[in-house]
């Protein structure tokens, strides 16, 4: 059985890296709405999803009490993104800084997933896996919900990116490394991984039989 | 820890809409099943997954027993709808029935989900929340699966709705009012709202920079 | 309360029945990513999806563990489908070899499900519905990801197949027959079916009106 509560081990820092996935696929969500021209309510709601999908899926994979439920600042942060992108210059969002939020967002919470799945207890490789799933499911339900082609289809590293921070966290986790420097090795690792996939193109070949 | 079963203080009046929210939402799934010319299967299909997927994920998440896997009168109902539509003539549900149908769910719903978030002991926010999400999914869903364009991407009053109902509920219990009493006025004043939103076309701004 | 166990009642037959399912969804998931040219990585994403997203919703919504968090075999086996597709020459996944082993995962899954159901003290028509769901699910999340249309809104039978299987499963158990037995015949009479359906082409009757 796991416990239920989050154990103690993974420390302030992971806690960081939490609220920084919810933060920044929060306003990842709430750009989209923008870029979609739809109203306020919308830009909640997208950003709800976007920032909480991925942990509340993985919360309930695990046998966790979900995150949210039981205080008020997760959604707090969540529409405090909605109104900071209804209320800013819509140039801020223009261009690329929707990719670089969500590829922090994919990092953090592919590292952070991983964590928690080894804090509750699951075996190596479902808790990768649980990053990997995790880090990658707010982002397809946003794109989903917004009738968008899912970044799944495309051959960019996107997937990959949350596979490397998960497998690291996981790894360094079992070599005796603690959560407050594997976890920010593992973001690293991810953030600049896709930061190459963004900038230089990098993509994974594809199947061609 | 929530309690694993329902408490009392909910009621038979929000008993009531639970009941009204499954079986208005089982009838929409139907009946775009009917508008597709699907099958009977999938009329069964979309019946039951309109009218208890909204329930289905609130108790996931609140951490409450799923409510319709114990008995079996919820699938029944949800059944009966799809028999309904199948049998009855088309005319009864052309025109604006579905969209009448689907508001008296959407009131319904987002009430009696906040209703139920605040007997699992929920936060606010969160109890807020779990309203709007719950009265919106199974209308997601269904559009989704049926490759509708879903409502959300409408600048319609649709979200805005469910959020007015989940607060009246929450708002009113806090000041002390009983379930009894906030129940139907937070149902009908998402109702009324919907109904104006249908009737007069009410819209809310969308971003436009 | 379920147990929290899996009862040893369901037996090595069903067991089987559930590694069946698991791994021909996965070949499924994994050959749809094959057609779409797709990278590795997806295969993978794909391939686990497919595979274990129908036992994981059943696992959600019964109140059992969710099944294949503290081991590492399910993935493996997930793994290991993906990498088959991918080495593979292709024509041996060209024509109706998905279909098939779509199909063997099916009427598997809607037997386990429905048997699973019963296991955690389900009542007959929400183990029935348990069956047919998850028979269907990851099928369905499989197209829905692909940005194919659902085979929901064909009316080819399909729900109806996981209808049959899990229809006897259920039947049979409540009539005393022990899983060893009823499994197998329920399996076999919803893979006839679904068999049928491929090689004749039967369908149902669409609604007309």
């Amino acid at each position: 059985m796991p416990p239920a509560q989050l154990p103690e081990a993974l420390g302030p820092i992971l806690d960081l890296l939490d609220m920084a996935g919810i933060a920044v696929f929060a306003l990842t969500g709430a750009v989209v709405a923008a870029v979609k021209r739809q109203t306020f309510v919308t830009f909640l709601f997208f950003a709800v999803v976007t920032g909480i999908g991925g942990g509340t899926v993985r919360d309930l994979l695990i046998g966790a009490p979900v995150f949210w439920v039981h205080e008020n600042w997760t959604l707090l942060i969540c529409f405090g993104a909605a109104l900071a992108v209804w209320l800013s210059p819509a140039r801020l969002w223009k261009g690329k800084t929707l990719l670089w939020l969500d590829a922090a967002g994919l990092a953090a919470y592919a590292t952070f997933g991983a964590a928690k799945g080894l804090a509750f207890g699951l075996a190596p490789l479902p808790a990768f896996g649980m990053g990997v799933l995790t880090g990658c499911l707010g982002g397809i339900v946003r794109d989903v919900l917004a009738g968008e082609p899912s970044i799944l289809m495309r051959r960019e590293l996107y997937v990959t990116v949350a596979a490397l921070s998960a497998a690291l966290l996981v790894g360094l986790s079992l070599a005796g490394m603690p959560g407050g420097i594997a976890g920010p090795i593992a973001f690293a690792a991810g953030f600049a991984l896709r930061g190459a996939a963004i900038w230089r193109g990098w993509s994974l070949p594809a199947y061609e039989r």
